[in-house]
Formats: structure tokens, sequence, C-alpha cells
């Protein structure tokens, strides 16, 4: 038995458990935004970079809540999912979810939903006159999370952009009141959208930190290992 | 090699092949019309019931083009799968792969996209101010086929409806060109959109028939039936 206790104490250090202790909050994946009963505003994202971060995160020792949008991709190991499909109940899950110690957002929030769903089918009506989609912002869920009553501690958003990403996502940082912005080009061409690698850009008050490209998979570990050095940091 | 080949000739008797030397275009599917380079209006469709048309059809004995919007299920076993996004590249597809016997056009074609997709990402402007999306209408994918030049012999289209199914349905059959119409209610209680089974109403210039809720795989079977004995009729 004393054998079998030290076995296990060299087994659990020999995997660095850096989040053991912490409760760490992770949005993932599109947001869908119904136009009525059958159709919807999507956007490409996969949710492999954000469910990646949510399996390295609970590899790291933390215990993980995923708030996923609509994906395709199997549920990471370890971590408790909350599956929403629009912007509006993803807020509500992530409120829901606070307080965390770290919130990674890397979900692709729909920014606008159709003013008013409606209750049947649109149809055409022979005519030719096509209906008009009036739309309306959405809540901002990195924003409110970065100015909220409960927030966290390490608050780390996302910046999916297709030109000037720094500027883009170097405007985001205070606007959204978060720590750090992973930014990265979504244009067409680099097919990180659905793809499984990712060039990312960590800006925070510190600068601009160019990451070579990765699978999404090492991007991941890379930033679970970025907030175990924060969190230290922050004591 | 007499008995092989008498073998042979029983095997394949055994399994009925009223489909033989038919070829047979199905369309399945959503269609995806982007709004920018990460977002599109999507519908809900599985692509389930196409999918198992083909399959069924396959199975029958013709040769089945399969034109399939964006699907997360497999391809069916024996089909030549083309892959398309929008109803534009959809009605694209369908016009290569004529002529045909019989289109099965069980696609959930987008009735609008979005007059000019936007080249870079439309990004919040601080404003509070929202994008307009202004639509246009889409090609009439069924109604092209059922009075093309090359029209098939039978064209047979679907209507997903979520409200007076028959009355919508029986003025598509007149209106598209089809000789048949499969009327379903897609409303969301009805679970159709994305579930495995679906409740038809099969309209055609000889009235109504209502086929009892079954999976979608039986649903393919017995429409697969009804081309044969359609084929047959016309000689």
């Amino acid at each position: 038995e004393a054998v079998a206790a030290i076995e296990a104490f060299f087994a659990a250090a020999e995997t660095p458990r850096p989040l053991a202790g912490r409760r760490v909050l992770i949005t993932s994946g599109p947001t869908h935004e119904p136009i009525d009963p059958v159709r919807y505003i999507a956007n490409r994202s996969s949710g492999r970079q954000g469910h990646a971060i949510a399996a390295a995160a609970a590899r790291a020792g933390a215990e993980v809540v995923l708030v996923s949008g609509p994906v395709t991709i199997p549920d990471p190991a370890g971590v408790a999912v909350v599956r929403v499909e629009t912007a509006r109940e993803m807020l509500a899950a992530v409120e829901a979810a606070l307080p965390v110690d770290v919130a990674v957002m890397a979900a692709a929030v729909a920014d606008w939903r159709v003013a008013t769903a409606a209750d049947a089918k649109i149809k055409k009506d022979g005519s030719g006159a096509v209906p008009g989609l009036a739309l309306t912002e959405n809540p901002d869920i990195l924003r409110t999370v970065g100015h909220h009553v409960a927030r966290p501690r390490l608050v780390i958003g996302f910046a999916a952009e297709t030109n000037d990403v720094i500027a883009n996502g170097t405007a985001k940082l205070a606007r959204k009141g978060a720590d750090v912005i992973v930014a990265n080009d979504v244009s067409p061409a680099g097919g990180v959208m659905g793809g499984t690698r990712n060039t990312v850009h960590i800006l925070s008050a510190a600068g601009v930190e160019d990451w070579p490209t990765m699978d999404k998979d090492a991007v991941a570990e890379r930033l679970v290992a970025l907030i175990a050095a924060r969190l230290g940091d922050l004591g």
C-alpha cells in the first residue's frame, strides 16, 4: 500500500499540472442566430481552437467549463460542456459559470442577430420581392466579462480578423477589458477557419508576440503555459 | 467457370435492381450563402434524407450523381458526390449532371442570398449602427430543372413547410414543373430537420398520398420503389 501511494505520487508528479486548483471558463465554436424556424446566420468557426484550449487546460489540472456553440467535433476529455446556439444563450451560460480564475473567450460570437426571427418559414411570395433582414447588435460577451463585477483575474479574448490584424486586435485590448488578445488572420486564403493550424499574435500591455504557425493543439498548449505563468505572476 | 457464372447470375438476381441502367441526380443538404469571409446564411438541413435516397437509388442499381451542400454526414456508398456551397454552385453542378432519367431535388436550397457579399469581415464601428443585409433571390433549381430543355422524364421536388404543408406543397407541383412533390412539416417541434425520422406526403396529379412516419432510410426505400414504378409506367 505504501508502495502504491509512492508510485501514485510519482506518476502524478510526472505530469505537470500547473493549473491544478484553478477554474477556467472557455468559449468555443460559432453561434447560430435564427432567421426563421429553418434558417440562421452562422460563421465558419469549427471550434477546434477553443476545444483544444479546453483539453489542454484540463490536462494541466484545471477545472474546465467549456461553453460551446454548435460544432461537429467531439467534446474534449475531462471538461464540463455547456451547449448553446445563440450569442444570448452563450452570454447567459458564461455568466452562470462565473466566478472563475481565467476566462478564454475563443468562440466566434455573432456580432449581430436578426431583430425579430420569424415564427414560420419565410416564403417567396412570387412577386420577386425579397424580405428585409433587420439586424440588431448582440451582447458583447468578451466585453461583458472584461468589465464584470465578478471579472476573472485573467481575461483572454480572441480577435479573428481578415485585415489589419494587429491594429484591430490591439484596439480590442482596452475596449474589451481584456488582459490578452489572441489575434489571428482568418482570411479564406489562410485556411484557419475550419482548418487544423493557426498563426496567432499575442497582444497585451507588454506588446506584440508573434507565434509561429502551429497545430491548434500546439497553440493551445502554449496558451495554457502562458496562462499558468501569468497566474503565477498574479500570485 | 460455368458454375461461378451461374452463381453470380443468381446472386445478382437476389438483389432487385429496378433502377439498373437509369441515371439519377439527387441534391441534398443545405446551401450556405456568404455574408462576408467568415459569416453566412444557412439552414438546418442535415442532408440525411437526400443522402438516404442517393444510397437507396444506388442499391437499386442506378448510376447516381449526388450534388450535396455542406453536410457532416458521410458520403453514401456507390455514389458520385459533387460538393457545393451556394445555391448558384448547386445549380451549375445540377445542370452539368444533365441529362438524367430522374432528378430528386431534396436539398434545402436558400431562397435568398446576400446581394453583395463583403470582401472583408464586416466590423462593428462602435456607433451601434447595424449593417443592412440586402438580399436577392437565388435561382430556383427545382423550377429550372422542371422546365429545362433537357428535363428529366421524372422530376421530384421536396417542399419543407412549417405551415399549410399540403396546400403549399401542391401549389409547387405546377409552378415548379415537378411530377411529384414530397412535402413535409419541418416545424421545430417535429424534429425532422436534423433528425432521423420523417413524415411525408406524396403530392402528384393523382392527388395526395400520406405516408406514415418512418426512418429517413425507409422513406428513401419507398421513394425509390415509387420512382421505379413511375419509370416503368413511362416505359
